[in-house]
């Protein structure tokens, strides 16, 4: 591994950051503001950590300008630290360099293109009419069934399936185990025989999309299952055929959304929360952890659902309660009538 | 891709279906009523739709015959138009066609037996004493262990493992990820350790069963985990060893169902919905979404847990006074008797 | 298969347990008490199933001393009887013999090291860097990325994926489509859209731990991701970045830990259940089912949350009854109040 080395002026000018502090400080790594030690540069975002600044043993901070103050050495100011940091933290992932080229046991339809750039690991298979564009990787174990689209610059880990029609946008990121384009839960019962309903549709996966780990993606019925550019999406995740997700949306890990539903841009759906199908939801809301959606939401904000989490020996109780409360609410409303 | 045509005629007389319109038209495809155009079928199964037939350019639709008067064009009416539609659309599903034969990739014990006319794609790894049943498909990168059965017509379509005593009858579909007859998860505490416990079971799955992706099926402790036939999965549904999952029962995605369970014929269990272990439930069930089920279900019927989304203000006030229901519903049932 | 086959009498002495009866009886297997025949050996550990024990037709029982007077033949008498079960059972569970040595199809890194005891399957790429123990199996179709560790005795079932700086302690068993390593889910937003925060942490896996099929455990954003020994986790489970689980702790199938929650020693996750990031769980904390954890817990004992399942009728009586939950207790409150 070759170690990236920066000078703290380097990092401010190459980040349009104000500099407090020595500019000939050399980072070569970064670090929690706990853990991070000579050569390495930390962050605070939250103002509640300020006090980690006076034992922080890191070279450089970014913060704030009003934290700045209780920092004892250098420190880098941004409006944003955190995301400050993370662009400064790219210059040291030392990713491992693919060399464009296909391994030679990976097995390739005649009738797929693989531009000459893109880098096919082993044991990869590649249907027929199925493309690879300009810089991809395609990491060991991955299948691409026919009829894909991996769009340049998109990196698939390792064991990545897309089954049929999935179509890839320009730097998507696919974790391993994720599998894109499969069937979709189409059934119809027929003299007491479930019956398949085909699914025709593909997946259209935008610009700049991240998949994760063994998260699925159904394809389409009759039309396409759609992210649009830059959802992000945790592990986990369940996407029914036909659902729709709006750009720059994120839904957390577990999370799922059922056929046909539509999620607006700008949206967090978090962990393992669940929309149904044919809903929609528009932009800018965030449903929290484990909440379910059960009708359409039109207008942004915070959604939740679920009870509070106590001993198990009171839950119980108030549990057993939750079976009578249409019963004791109307007692209350025909007291409280009573005594009117 | 060749591409399939039937004119209206043929189509009504193959399915048994009335026609109503030019017995001529050449249809060539299949498409949602919204997008269908010159050549295409549709379907309007939900009656709620039916002002979309209207402006619809399919040139024929299946559907009820108390909707076929708003049609504009030509119909084939149908008791279930959605599952005439479904037969309707396979025969514009225009699969691969797979070549039997094994690709010289693939690692096959010798006492495994595969049917000549089964097709194993490429890096597949087949165990011991395992067989591979008449026209079977295994696709790219599926691993099956030892002392697997494949049923004749299965398919297998990519990155699927049976672990070890996996058995699928005639006519199963499994999808890319899903993982049948892992260990099952049992554990006894031994002097502050964790101990295996041996899992020496399998799994059996019934015909015309269909496994989503990334779905996981446990083998049994001692007996075998077993789905009947014509059970339905959707993806990453769990389940644990020893379930017993009875005929033409399907589950939607994420869903659950811990060790020893049992659920019944002809239930439908909802997405992200849980089963506790070793209960029972009986046929013809329907649990909604994200409902947990925590005791046993005698009677068939439609089965909820959980609470409504509201937005997150409201909620934090309603899930603040769940903690109190208990002591509340006594000083309303308290009240109600001091009042009589 | 070679057939195990042990006398009553070595068993007994072998685990250290009482016999009552003919210490020459061969036991040739185990199996439920339902189920067991002749040569086999079963287990009563819940006296709530004693009455199973006239029709059994086991050959021997491992059981309670209190439960000892209601077996017809011959038993063991343990302490723990399903503990000593699962020990028994080991010797029956007549697992493959994988050979030392690397299949020719694996693809491996110059700079990797491969003990010459472990076992690499067909299939198998592992990356620069890392590092396979003594007598470890890595089945079919794994993936080992770049600077992983995989300690003496651990065993890869089958696609398994470690995909970067992923470290596993002595004996850990993985079973097949887990993913260790993956990126974790760090986000910033930059002027509408995400960027992605580097994840350079790694994951650490102590010994003895076992990690259930389709689970995923992420590496740390800047430290690692932490299992401590003898940790053991389902099927299916979500382990964000920074987590840290403490020793002995089990989660079953489908639960999740957000990042960087902590949670203690000895604790049970239910199935599907949740733990929030950032929060701390104590020692020996239980969490029921489907519950999620919002707020640390600093207490031992059994936690819950969620509502009960009841036909879907009343649920929704009683649901819409939960929106009115605060307004209904500020009545009950005033009421309460005006009557004293």
């Amino acid at each position: 591994m070759t170690v990236s080395s920066f000078s703290a002026a380097e990092l401010a000018e190459r980040f349009g950051l104000a500099l407090r502090g020595d500019g000939d400080l050399r980072i070569e790594g970064v670090a929690t503001l706990a853990r991070a030690g000579v050569g390495q540069l930390a962050f605070l975002a939250n103002s509640r950590y300020r006090a980690q600044l006076a034992d922080s043993q890191a070279s450089l901070v970014v913060l704030r300008a009003d934290d700045a103050e209780a920092a004892p050495g250098a420190v880098l100011i941004a409006k944003d630290p955190y995301t400050a940091f993370a662009k400064m933290a790219a210059l040291f992932d030392n990713k491992p360099v693919r060399e464009p080229g296909v391994h030679p046991s990976a097995v390739i339809d005649p009738s797929a293109r693989i531009a000459p750039s893109a880098h096919i690991g082993p044991f990869v298979a590649i249907g027929a009419h199925s493309t690879v564009g300009d810089g991809c990787i395609v990491g060991p174990g991955c299948v691409i069934g026919d009829h894909c689209e991996v769009g340049d610059g998109s990196e698939l880990i390792a064991r990545v399936t897309l089954v049929t029609r999935a179509r890839l946008g320009k730097r998507v990121l696919v974790h391993p185990g994720a599998v894109i384009g499969a069937d979709g839960f189409g059934l119809a019962m027929d003299s007491g025989h479930w019956i398949k309903v085909p699914q025709l549709g593909g997946v259209v996966i935008g610009d700049d999309c991240e998949i994760g780990a063994n998260t699925t993606i159904d394809r389409g019925a009759l039309d396409d299952t759609v992210l649009e550019e830059d959802v992000r999406l945790d592990n986990q995740i369940q996407i029914g055929h036909n659902v729709r997700i709006g750009a720059h949306t994120a839904m957390a890990g577990c999370s799922a959304a059922a056929g046909s539903a539509r999620i607006g841009r700008y949206c967090l759906i978090g962990g393992a929360a669940g929309v149904l199908g044919h809903l929609e939801i528009c932009d800018r809301v965030v449903v929290t952890a484990m909440s379910l959606v059960t009708s359409s939401i039109t207008e942004p904000g915070e959604y939740s659902s679920g009870t509070p989490l106590t001993d198990n020996r009171t839950w119980r109780k108030n549990a057993a309660r939750f079976k009578q409360l249409d019963v004791l609410a109307r007692r209350v409303l025909a007291a409280d009538k009573e005594t009117r």
